[in-house]
C-alpha cells in the first residue's frame, strides 16, 4: 500500500519550511535531513510568507509558542493555502494554556490545515471536548478505547476538512472516510522529547512529496513508528532516551521500502 | 541517607515548568524525560503563570535571557510562590551583564527561590560581592578553599532565604544550617555544553518530588554527578564531548537508588 | 603550514560570543567546547555589546534571523569592531527572504567583518549577482567550475575587505590575494543540520586565538573538514547523520596538530 512514498520524498527533496519550538527544532531539522528532504527553520513574521513561497510543504508546531512566532504561522498558512501545498498542524500541549488555545482557533479559523497531528488531550481540546491539562510529553492513554478513539478522530477531520493524526498506543489516521489504524512504534519514544514534533515534520516531507495525502500521511506514521522500534532493537543495557534520540533519527536515514513494506502494522476501518 | 529520593521522582512524574534558554533546552527536557518526569518548556509572558499552574515545579534559567522572556519568569515565579511550589534558579552567566544582574536582582526581590544554583562567579555576583567576568561555560576553579566556598554559599542560603548550590570542584549544598560538600561527577562535564541547566533541572523534579528540600537537592546532587561519572566510563578512545553528552542523560535514564547508595560521595559539615 | 593554530585555540582558550540560531546553537556551544573554547551564546540587544566586551571573537549567523537578533548583532558587530577582534559572518539562507538580505547588506555596512562564510547561492546573494533560492541545507553544486568559484571569492573579499570562505565540494579561503583551494570534509555532511554553522563557530575561535587570520580561517576549515572525514569513518550500517553529527563533534574533541599534518588537503592558487 505504501510503496514509493518514502522514496518520493527521498528522490523529491521537497523543501519543508518549519515554524516550530526552539526545543526540538535541531531534531526536526535532522529527521528532514535523514529522509533526504530540505529542511527551513524560520519564524520571523518578517519573512514567512517568503520563506513559505519557496517551500513544497509547511509544518506548524505550537510548543514554546509567542505572540511573533503566532503571527508567523498565521502568515505562513495563509500563503501556503494560496499555493495549494500541505499544511501540517502539530498543536503541542495546546490544553496547557488558554494562549495556546486562542492562537490554535485562530489558526483553524484562517487556515486550511491538510492535516493535524495530536495526542488525545490535544485533540479534545481542539475539539473543543474539554481542557484536561498535562505536561506536554505525556501520552495520554485514553485512546485504549480504540473506537471512541476513531469517532474523535473522524468528528474532527469532517468539523476542520482536515486528515487527523490521532497519536497513542494505536495511532489513528482518518479523513472522515477512509481511516488507517497503526500500530507501530514503541513505548520508549515518549520519554524522548520531540518524538511528536519528529513525526509532524515528517508528515509534512510525505505530504509534500505524495499526492494521496491521507495515504501519505499513514505511510509517514508507519514509517516513523517503524523506525522507532528498528532504533529501539540496537540499545544497549547502558542506552537511555539520548542515544534512543539518535537512533531514531539514524533509523530513518537508515529505512528502506522494504523495511515498511515487512514492517508496517496496520489495518483499513 | 538519600533512599527513594530518585524513586520518587520515577513514581511521582511531576511536570516541571522551565524557563530556559534555547542554546541547552532540548536536553533539560531530554534529561527530565530521563528522570521519568514530565517537562514542560514555555515561555511566552502571555501563558507563564498558566503554565506554572499546572506544574510540581519551575526551574528558571537566565541563558539567552530576554525582555519577554524576563517577564514570563517574575510571572511564572509568583504563581508558584503563591501555589508553595519549588522554584529554582539558575543564574547562567549572570556576570556577563548589567542586563542580567538586574534581572536577577528583580527576581531575586520579588520572588521567592527554594534554591539557587552557580558557579563561584554567578554566586558571587549574585551576592554583590564582585562583578568578575568570564566565560559562561568556564567552571571557576575558585572554590579550592573550600571554607571560603562554604561560608560563601551559606551567607548567601540566609541572605536569600533559599537552599544554595555552589557547584565547583566540590559541590556545596547548603540552606545555611545542614550543609553538604559532594565530591561526585567528573571534570570533563564542565567540557559539555548544559551540564549546569540539566543539573538545575534534575534538581527541580527532585524538590517537585520530596519534602525535604535541602536533603533533595543533595540527593540531586549526588545523583547527576554520579551519571556524569558513570557515563565517562563507557567513553571510547575516540568519544569527545557530543558522544558524552548523551552518555550522561542515558545514565540518568538508567540510574538506580542502588547505584546512589554505593556511589554517592559526601560529608556533612 | 598550519602548525599550532589548533593548539593556539585549544591554550587560549578565547571566549566566542556567538549570537546564532536556535535550531543549531547546541552544536555551535559543544564544537567549540570541543576545542577547549569558551562558548557565550546570548543574542539580546540589552547586553548584546557588553557580551562581546568580554569575548575574544565574535560569531554572527543569520539562521533563525528577528528583528530583536538583528539588533544585537549590529550593537556586537561595532562593539567588535572597536575592539579589534575578528568577526565571522555566517548568512544562513540569506537567499530565502528579502528580510535576510537587508539586514545582511546593513551588517555588511556598518560592521566590518573579518570573515564571511557562506555557499555559492549565499556568497552570491550578499554580492548582488542573483537571488536563487532553494532550501538552507542544500548546498549548492555550483562550485564545480572552480575557477569561477575562486574568482567569486577573491572579488567578493576584495570588495568587502573581508577573508571570504567559499563553501562547497571544494573550499576556497581568500582575501583576495593567497586563495586556499581546500579539499577535506565529506559529502553527508550536509545531510547534517548545522555543519556549517558549526564551521562558522569553529573559524571563529581559530581567528580569536591566531594573529594570521587568512591563515587561521584555512586551518579551520581543513581541521573541520578532517573531523568530518574521520567521523565519518567511525560510522557502521546502523548509523545515520544523527550519530554522524556526534561524532563530527567528538572528532574535534580529539583532533590533534598530527592530524591536520598529516590530513589536511589543499593547495595555494
Amino acid at each position: 500500500m505504501f510503496e514509493s512514498y518514502l522514496d518520493n520524498v527521498r528522490n523529491k527533496r521537497p523543501v519543508v519550511h518549519c515554524i516550530t519550538n526552539y526545543v526540538t527544532a535541531n531534531d526536526c531539522a535532522n529527521v528532514l535531513l535523514a529522509l533526504n528532504a530540505s529542511p527551513i527553520m524560520a519564524d520571523a513574521p518578517e519573512e514567512a510568507d517568503e520563506i513559505t513561497g519557496i517551500a513544497a510543504g509547511l509544518c506548524i508546531n505550537l510548543g514554546t509558542l509567542s505572540k511573533d512566532r503566532a503571527d508567523a504561522m498565521l502568515k505562513a498558512g495563509k500563503k501556503a493555502n494560496a499555493m495549494g501545498i500541505p499544511v501540517v498542524l502539530d498543536p503541542v500541549g495546546v490544553a496547557a494554556s488558554g494562549f495556546r488555545i486562542n492562537i490554535a482557533s485562530k489558526l483553524l479559523n484562517e487556515v486550511h490545515f491538510s492535516l493535524i497531528r495530536g495526542n488525545v488531550s490535544e485533540i479534545r481540546t481542539l475539539a473543543g471536548e474539554c481542557d484536561h491539562k498535562e505536561g506536554i510529553d505525556v501520552i495520554s492513554e485514553g485512546s485504549d478505547d480504540i473506537s471512541k478513539a476513531i469517532n474523535l478522530a473522524k468528528d474532527f477531520a469532517k468539523k476542520t476538512e482536515a486528515i487527523v493524526v490521532l497519536s497513542g498506543k494505536t495511532d489513528i489516521v482518518t479523513d472522515g472516510k477512509e481511516t488507517f489504524c497503526i500500530n507501530n512504534g514503541h513505548p520508549d519514544m515518549a520519554r524522548v522529547t520531540g518524538t511528536g514534533c519528529m513525526l509532524s515534520s515528517v508528515i509534512a516531507a510525505f505530504l509534500a512529496a505524495n499526492n494521496d495525502r491521507v495515504t501519505a500521511g499513514a505511510a509517514a506514521v508507519c514509517a516513523y513508528g517503524l523506525a522507532g522500534e528498528m532504533a529501539h532493537k540496537r540499545l544497549g543495557s547502558k542506552d537511555g532516551n539520548a542515544t534512543y534520540r539518535n537512533y531514531i533519527i539514524d533509523a530513518v536515514y537508515n529505512l528502506t521500502e522494504e523495511d515498511i513494506k515487512e514492517g508496517a502494522k496496520y489495518e483499513m476501518r
